[in-house]
């Protein structure tokens, strides 16, 4: 169930793609709170490591433990950004949708990472969108140029 | 062998260091160029994710791939940069010291990634030094608090 976070996610993700950049955001909780939200940025900030999960962990700054946060993504995280979570000792994961993109959903359970995946159409739907528009882009990203 | 991307990798550790912050350098070589370099930026930016790897990244810019890269870098990857040496598809990296850190060396060689680990007693001296003068900061890198 898409819950405050998700759509905190989703906002920064459509955000994003108005910049004319690439629609995936992320958001970061602690409890009841949001930490920090942000989006892929490759195309705003040139910045190749600026996916959306970097951008959120950019933007809450530095943290004296992850330990009790939740993730929260529009799009299944790539090796990067899943790298991130399991050495940032990120406990759980939010994915809005896992169709587009999924290779890292063994490597972060196999490090106990909890990833829950919610299947929300509107995160398909805004990748295809984004894909069809853009595939040089969308390749440039996930490095399949 | 040292060579001069590893010196320069080693050049930026130092100024990290004299900056206040925290001593581990990175470049990206391509062929006989120096194509970035980079490093850890966590105190001087008050950013978790600018490990020396990941500001060398940043600094390069968006490249077409990174196919033909090699990734030089002081110390042993952390997960973060192990995924992100995977994501990005660099065939091979260059590491100055695998003592003090090293726990993602079987994720790179498992996803194709040659790993050289030169073991310059340089390197280790300079983690080991900074350990000693800094173990909160450190341990706050590696999330260990």
């Amino acid at each position: 169930m898409k819950d405050k976070f998700m759509q905190a996610a989703i906002d920064e993700a459509r955000a994003g793609r108005k910049e004319g950049g690439i629609p995936i955001g992320s958001a970061l909780r602690r409890g009841d709170e949001l930490v920090a939200s942000g989006h892929n940025k490759r195309v705003q900030e040139g910045n190749p490591i600026l996916h959306g999960e970097m951008d959120c962990l950019n933007n809450a700054g530095r943290q004296r433990t992850y330990r009790d946060t939740v993730l929260y993504t529009t799009l299944m995280p790539c090796y990067m950004c899943a790298g991130t979570i399991v050495q940032f000792k990120i406990p759980k994961v939010v994915v809005g949708e896992a169709q587009t993109f999924g290779e890292s959903l063994e490597f972060l359970q196999s490090h106990g990472v909890e990833v829950e995946i919610l299947n929300l159409p509107e995160c398909v739907e805004m990748m295809q969108e984004f894909i069809e528009a853009e595939p040089t882009l969308w390749n440039e990203d996930i490095m399949e140029l």
